[in-house]
């Protein structure tokens, strides 16, 4: 179990694969971002400028956090964390594309006794079906972990 | 059809509902953001500093981003987002909570002849099943907007 003292600033790790299914993208957008250049992949096609449906941001970043949980998060004493900074989608994100993270620990924080807060950026990257990899969203999370000895410590 | 055009600093908008059900908080966290005090009612009761399970941020504002899209952009001529800025998830949402929506156009920005840029922050309020209503979920989203004159004005 890694606690707020185990992250240290420059600290970096990539992870990753996700595939990105169609049937997976349709059904984030239908649920939470019913637009069409989400949703409907002919109309996506014939006049959307990303040529084709692409999946939505918040599915990215969502995608995103279930590599960031399985890669990192999964061993480590988090508490959830407070915001996000910079989120950025830099490249639409399109069916068929797998997605792998790279990480890095931007800034560490004590809070309390029990608590301390690391700033850590994720880079999210598309390999595309062609073999070109991408940089389609990043952004700069403020999680909150528990500290060894604290009394959230050992939950 | 709104355009880019048609949004002015200051607009301000509330739409709404969208009720939180556990089973959906746990079927978003089990696929995207598997930590416990997502995804295990019974351990976020006995052990989590929020006293139950809550809800995973990126779902929150996946949700969030459902009532933006049926309250404002449906009837808009978006684009897609570039990013959002001051993602903060300033209290836990929990189950059985009922999710409110304000919007706010902080800034409007021409980009190109086919194209505006929209900055709007979201605010997102649950009432609770207590009937309490407190701010849970804010950001700052930077939305690209078709131009009523421009190429992408009538797709």
């Amino acid at each position: 179990m890694q606690f707020f003292e185990d992250f240290a600033v420059g600290d970096t790790h990539e992870f990753g694969e996700y595939d990105v299914t169609l049937s997976e993208v349709l059904e984030f957008a239908e649920r939470y971002d019913p637009q069409w250049f989400h949703t409907d992949p002919e109309r996506a096609e014939a006049e959307s400028m990303y040529g084709g449906v692409i999946a939505s941001g918040w599915h990215t970043a969502s995608m995103t956090m279930r590599l960031f949980v399985d890669g990192v998060l999964s061993d480590a004493a988090s508490l959830g964390a407070k915001g996000v900074e910079e989120l950025r989608w830099w490249k639409p994100v399109y069916p068929g594309d797998t997605l792998v993270v790279e990480s890095e620990v931007l800034e560490t924080t004590v809070e309390t006794d029990d608590r301390g807060l690391v700033e850590i950026r994720t880079r999210t990257f598309a390999e595309r079906e062609s073999g070109e990899v991408e940089l389609v969203c990043s952004f700069v999370s403020d999680v909150m972990l528990a500290r060894r000895n604290g009394t959230w410590g050992s939950p």
